[in-house]
Parts: structure tokens; C-alpha cells; sequence
């Protein structure tokens, strides 16, 4: 009879166990999309630990699963990770000397030829979503990222395309520098109802 | 005998039930966050059914968690619901057809004037990254949406910018349809490894 009354409780236990399990995942892969993008956020120290190879696979990969008008798919990728280079771009980028202390750079450029030979008025949009996404998938591998602008600023744009030997039809949009954080960085609150309006403006 | 095997087999599953359950929390937030990004895609048929207001504000609240230049949060919403409305901006552009099935419109806006009185020059990269959570977002919801591109066509900008009236120193950015879509829609395969440099082009 106790035999009974245990293998029936355990039997409930183990369906309970099974069940909230499975049936949470939808909720909580929820949960894990926004708590990943509301904890994103600019991290700018680094410690001296390397971002492997797998990790920085992972990112780029993210970086292009972003859409682009007409599926054009403008955007390339100069990935550095040579101290040397790194401490060369940082002196190139005034706004990005956190490329000192990062072991990885992701500098996000866009092909800017469009149909007709005219320039993509959508690339550098592109290249933003891009950069949205390597920042997330940044913030879920636990390390830290930080997008610095570039494009449009010639202060950058032409030092930079000089420094990474660009063709004259790619044109750097961002450097991202990416490595481990100390975790002291906290995200800002931004949200603002007042930002939004209904029907009209 | 019996008894006693069923016991200890369901004590075993029950153990394993839980504890796979608890311990992979990690690497499958990882999962969900990665997962989310390559499952997005470019919805354009919706049903009926209308998007809730609980869903609305969750996409907006994503939006605005999406990092700007020096922290300037230029980004403006006009969200539209009305059946009116919706196919009334359907006319004014001519990409974003699918207005007149989508229940929801979020218009991401752009305020242009940056310090010292001058254009931000990265108002639109701002407002990039805050589309793509959007997009995100209404993914992880298990909603279907789209980015339809608007600024910087001057034939696109001035119609809507008078069509939502908005003030001078605000331009419309892009236009997103979102509803429930049919599930039919497949995210594309856009890795390409050649698309990527390393260390110069």
C-alpha cells in the first residue's frame, strides 16, 4: 500500500517536473529574447582574456542574419585580434581608445554599390541592424561590446578605409570592440512613453 | 520486487526531469537569444487578429533599449491602429502594401537636431537598431512584422511626414506592418564566410 501511494506521488512528481519544464520553455525563451535585450548595454573595459574563435563565430553569424533592403545583403567584416593592430586602430579612432584594452575588433563596413551604379541609400541602415545583432549576441555569450560610430564622420571614415586597405567601393560603418567584462556595467533605462504617439503625431 | 525497480526508476526520472531542467537554463537562454535572431524574418501576410496592447508596449519598451549616439535617444513612435488609417498610409507608400492587412503600424521616427543646432549625424543609426529589436521582439511574441524602408527616399519622407504631421525638425524613418502571421514564412540562410576579412581586407 505505501509502495503504492510512493510510486503514485513519485509518478506525479516526475510528470509535474517534466511538464512545467516543457511548458515554460515558451514563456522563458520569451522571457531570455527581451531580458537579453533589455541588459544589453556599452561596455568599454575589457580584461586581457581572448573571445574564442567559436564565440566571435557566432556573432558574425548573427551580424548576418539582420535583414537588408532587397535582400542585398551590403555588409562586410574585418575581424582584428592582433594586440599590435588593435593598439594601431585605436590611435586611428580617437573615439574607440577602448580598442587598447579589447582582444577583439569587429569593424562593420558596407559594400555601398547599389542597382544602376548609383550608391545603396540603404546600406549604412544595413549595417546597423548588423551591428544591433552582434551587440545581443554579445550581451548572450556573457561578453561585453560597445558600438563606435564611424560612419559618416571623414574624420573617421578615410583614416580608417586607409588603415584596413578598404576598396574604394567599401566604406567602414562601425568598430566594435569585444571582450570580457568585469560586469560592473549596468544598462540605462531609456523607456520613455512620452516618445510615443498615437494615430497621428 | 516490481515495486521497488518502478520506484527507483522514477525517482531516477524525476531527478533528471528537474535537474536538466534547472542546469540548462544557461546555455538555453543562450540558445533562445541566438535561436530568436535566426528565426526573424520579413512577415508581410497577417490575419486578423489584432496585436495586443500588452504586446504593443513590450516592442516599444525593446525599442527603446537599443543604444544611441552619446546617449541621445533621438528615436520618436507613432503607433497606428485604426483600419483607416492603416490603409490610408498603405496609399502614401507604395512598399508598404501590406498596411492594409497588418492590424498595427509602429512608424519609428527620427528628432534631427543634434548639439549646436546641426543634423545628428546618426539619428538614423539609432533608429536602425531600435527597428531591429522591434523586430526582435514581435518574434519572440510569435508576431510576424516587417521593416519597410523610408527615409532617406524624399518621395516616401515628405507624403508620410505630412500624412502623420509631423514637425519639421522630425522625419520619418521606416514603417513597420506587424499582426499575427500564418506561420508560412521561413527565415533565409544569409552566412556567407566570405563576406568576412581578417585582420585588412
Amino acid at each position: 500500500m505505501k509502495n503504492r501511494i510512493l510510486i503514485i506521488a513519485l509518478a506525479a512528481l516526475t510528470f509535474t517536473a517534466m511538464t512545467s519544464c516543457s511548458s515554460s520553455t515558451e514563456s522563458s525563451n520569451l522571457d531570455a529574447v527581451l531580458e537579453n535585450i533589455h541588459n544589453r548595454k556599452s561596455v568599454r573595459q575589457f580584461t586581457s582574456e581572448p573571445v574564442s574563435d567559436e564565440h566571435r563565430e557566432i556573432m558574425l553569424k548573427a551580424a548576418m542574419a539582420a535583414p537588408t533592403a532587397v535582400n542585398y545583403q551590403p555588409w562586410r567584416f574585418v575581424v582584428v585580434t592582433e594586440r599590435a593592430e588593435l593598439d594601431a586602430m585605436a590611435d586611428v579612432l580617437p573615439y574607440a581608445k577602448m580598442l587598447k584594452q579589447a582582444p577583439l575588433a569587429i569593424v562593420v563596413c558596407g559594400e555601398t554599390t547599389w542597382m544602376g551604379g548609383n550608391e545603396n541609400p540603404y546600406w549604412d541602415q544595413d549595417c546597423s541592424a548588423a551591428t544591433q545583432n552582434i551587440l545581443l549576441a554579445a550581451e548572450a555569450l556573457g561578453l561585453g561590446a560597445v558600438w563606435t560610430g564611424v560612419y559618416p564622420n571623414a574624420e573617421l571614415v578615410n583614416p580608417l578605409s586607409e588603415f584596413l586597405g578598404l576598396p574604394g567601393n567599401v566604406k567602414p560603418f562601425c568598430a566594435i570592440p569585444i571582450g570580457h567584462h568585469d560586469g560592473t556595467t549596468q544598462p540605462k533605462d531609456k523607456w520613455k512613453p512620452e516618445n510615443i504617439h498615437y494615430g497621428k503625431w
